[in-house]
């Protein structure tokens, strides 16, 4: 399919993308560049690729689609180092969480004989670095297109066919919408997880030893999205932060309107909402987006120390 | 180790502890009863007791050791109409995610020879119902004991050894504190997702099959707890009134400080937070109360209408 893919920044989302590409058998060469020499060892040790460096100059020479898989806030200056080095008619894109930022950023940096297709896969998990990744992610996920005003249809049309081949199926929207979806479907979550294990994390009344003791009865569900990568996520609410914001107006006021209900013993309204939000869940497990398990998808675990000789 | 156990409720914990009780043959006999008849058939059917009667002052009679597994809001009503008939020196328990007010609401309404030992088994599952249950559901969970002024500590005690034959770990708390831990662990994250599915189904920007289409990137996470039982819920957060409202108090003043941070593009203090966090989950995979698997402990999922003929 690709002659030559460059992959710049070898995490959980670039590893995979790169063992995908494998898999599939959609590439000659990969390059893989990561300004992080851990990393690059890492994904050489792998095998991830067929040519490794620091200078993400030198991994995009001849590469006929390069893919940005660092947090949002290095494209930047990623960018003006490799404007000048990519190959014409080469395709850019990326796997950012936000895309109107990206486009805004980007657009006037790149030369009129390189396409850009800023892309996003709605895939990943709470583990980050080369080791972290697998040619499975992407499979039967959604990857979300947001072509930019210079997007040329030949150059989305390659890309939609690259994501299909490494798994995803593809939906084509503006960045301004997509920003919008994302910010209630994952960014929004995202910080809510964040904030309540920040406000477990310094209670005086209840231990943190309690807190991680007693976890399973709800608590652990956000630990697991609070665990994501912190840098990516920082970036996420740097450069997403108007459709945050609103997303985040909005909670705030069902969850006063909720609070008032606890306050005064609204039964009945408590008990509308908690069965309507059970439908959702049906929905989605109906759209093959999440199993169907119980004890909420966790298997039994023996901890470490009671699994000794005695 | 009990000649008759009596379960009163037979939703998924109630079917569990039965399931539990055979599988370590803990008493010769398990009377089951529960108000729903359709609950009662599908209990009988899969053949989870020796006994059934819609009547629990049939159930309880003769009994050594009676379960209320019912929603909290129920116990009441059943106490009052079981009190007469239970048994001389049977311990009376429960497995309500809330203690103080079963505490106070069925202390006065027990007879001076029955033991009173309020329970909580820290496990469970979003679905519910007799058919949801299994033996396994409290291996290598808590169950957090709460003595009420009148518990002996025999009557503890031989509780406690009970809950260890199911397969749990025993704690021993006052109820007030246990109200407080489980504020924080069980019934705020169930608030806030409850709260944050029932965002996202109300909004004219996001249309709901996007919601559920890209759930993937984090909202599914919440609409796993979410999808809990509603009348249950319900329960909890009219009875556990006032450390959810604390509770919740902390989370809003920690959310608009992360709210600021975000509007201010405060990157430090973000980064920070979310650094913190992580540490807190990888605590509780070390304590062996939740599994340490990618992509959020979900399989690859292949919808039905993928899996057909063609």
């Amino acid at each position: 399919m690709f002659n030559k893919v460059a992959i710049i920044g070898i995490g959980l989302i670039g590893s995979s993308l790169a063992q995908a590409i494998a898999r599939g058998q959609l590439a000659k060469e990969v390059s893989i560049s990561d300004k992080n020499e851990a990393y690059l060892q890492e994904a050489e040790k792998l095998g991830l690729g067929t040519h490794y460096s620091s200078d993400p100059v030198i991994a995009v020479k001849d590469a006929d689609l390069v893919i940005l898989c660092t947090p949002v806030g290095a494209y930047k200056a990623i960018v003006e180092q490799i404007a000048a080095s990519l190959a014409p008619k080469s395709i850019l894109t990326d796997v950012g969480s936000v895309k109107g930022h990206v486009v805004k950023t980007l657009a006037d940096l790149l030369p009129d004989h390189v396409e850009f297709v800023p892309g996003h896969p709605i895939s990943g998990s709470e583990n980050s670095g080369p080791s972290a990744g697998y040619a499975e992610l992407f499979d039967n996920r959604w990857c979300i297109l947001t072509p930019a005003e210079r997007s040329s249809d030949a150059g989305v049309e390659k890309l939609q066919r690259f994501w299909e081949a490494v798994g995803s199926d593809v939906e084509v929207m503006d960045a301004e919408h997509h920003d919008m979806v994302l910010a209630i479907t994952s960014h929004l979550p995202h910080l809510i997880a964040y904030n309540i294990v920040g406000t477990a994390d310094h209670l005086e009344s209840v231990t943190k030893s309690e807190v991680i003791k007693f976890s399973a009865g709800g608590f652990r569900d956000f630990t697991r999205i609070a665990a994501s990568d912190p840098e990516m996520w920082r970036d996420v609410f740097l450069t997403n932060r108007e459709a945050v914001m609103e997303m985040l107006g909005r909670f705030s006021e069902d969850l006063s309107m909720l609070q008032r209900a606890v306050r005064f013993g609204d039964g009945e309204m408590l008990e509308e909402l908690f069965t309507r939000t059970r439908n959702i869940r049906r929905s989605i497990i109906d759209a093959g987006q999440e199993i169907d398990a119980p004890d909420f998808g966790r298997q039994v675990v023996v901890p470490e120390d009671e699994t000794g000789d005695e």
